[in-house]
């Protein structure tokens, strides 16, 4: 059998962060994993993805893709796991917590306890993300449709683990394309208004 | 039930080529289709494809990697393929044909009629390879230790299926330093020798 799991990523609290399901049953209970389960009779591997994603978080139309085909642990069912990544803004997600499992973001770099050797699949996407963002406009997928430059240089710092130098990312993020001005300022109290910006594609794009 | 299969590239007479096994047995019969097979319930998907690489080429020490996880047709036993791709210089290939099946080299710009819905696979793979060739070292498991530039230059025309210009290629191999100079010339009896090359490294490496 065929498990999918998928690494559901968001920034949450300037923390690049993972959703998990803290099992209560064996095999690892007690431990935490990525949500996931076997593949269906009726259905494709993207279609197991986004069924996954929609019933964790709610939402669908987000960045998406393969990942990997790991080697299970012959603990479970399934013989190979198929993961996804996708990445979801974290104003849209809604967990949905229920009887049987309880879900939770958790920052990447201090993860619990986690069963299926998950650890190597979370590794794996996030040096995917951190590549991508290199030469991929796939942030838009982690930021509303509008937001200040300030918003997305925190994204990227959350996804390198890395102070950026503010002059350099703006001129970066203009100069290639990946965000333009709305015209429109953020209203926020007592500071200067901030310009808003938008990504001139909310579909994914190589640079 | 997982199935394994193995996207062999080489370069045959200046084409880009892919190893396809004629099928003597439903389902496909008398289609061509990838070499592959059921992972075994004893060994990794890596494993199972170095062994598929091992017995159908008679090398396994060549650029290999997996590619992508395919939703498999109804018509074979396991619901999803896990793809590797893998590149040989056809001088070390050695093919093993038997009475059961009749592997061949066939050029991937005339593809015979495939089963299994490969035709999608071997397109995905010859993408991939495409954008390696811009980033990475992977020609060199397609050429022997010692090559000329000529040989080199003509492994590239066969993948990207276009004319180099000659001395812009070259620049850009040894700019690049994938490659680099040997010292011995080549004897090409009423030619003038050609210098030999040698990768940098015979590991894959990200330029």
């Amino acid at each position: 059998m065929t498990a999918v799991v998928v690494v559901i990523f968001t920034v949450r609290q300037g923390q690049l962060s993972v959703l998990l399901i803290e099992r209560s049953a064996e095999p690892f209970k007690g431990c935490w994993a990525l949500p996931g389960g076997l593949l269906r009779d009726d259905e494709t591997l993207q279609a197991a993805a986004v069924r996954k994603l929609a019933d964790e978080t709610g939402v669908a139309d987000v960045y998406l893709e393969q990942l990997y085909t790991f080697d299970r642990p012959p603990e479970g069912q399934a013989r190979v796991a198929v993961a996804y990544f996708a990445l979801v803004d974290i104003r849209r997600a809604r967990l949905r917590p229920d009887l049987e499992w309880r879900p939770a973001w958790q920052p990447v770099r201090s993860l619990p306890r986690l069963g299926f050797g998950n650890e190597t699949i979370i590794a794996y996407a996030e040096q995917r993300l951190r590549n991508k963002l290199e030469y991929t406009n796939v942030a838009y997928s982690l930021l509303p449709e509008r937001f200040t430059l300030t918003d997305l240089q925190q994204v990227y710092e959350a996804i390198l683990g890395e102070r950026i130098d503010k002059r350099n990312f703006r001129r970066r993020m203009v100069g290639l394309g990946i965000v333009r001005e709305t015209g429109s300022l953020q209203k926020s109290g007592a500071h200067r208004p901030a310009m808003l910006y938008e990504f001139t594609s909310r579909e994914p794009m190589v640079l």
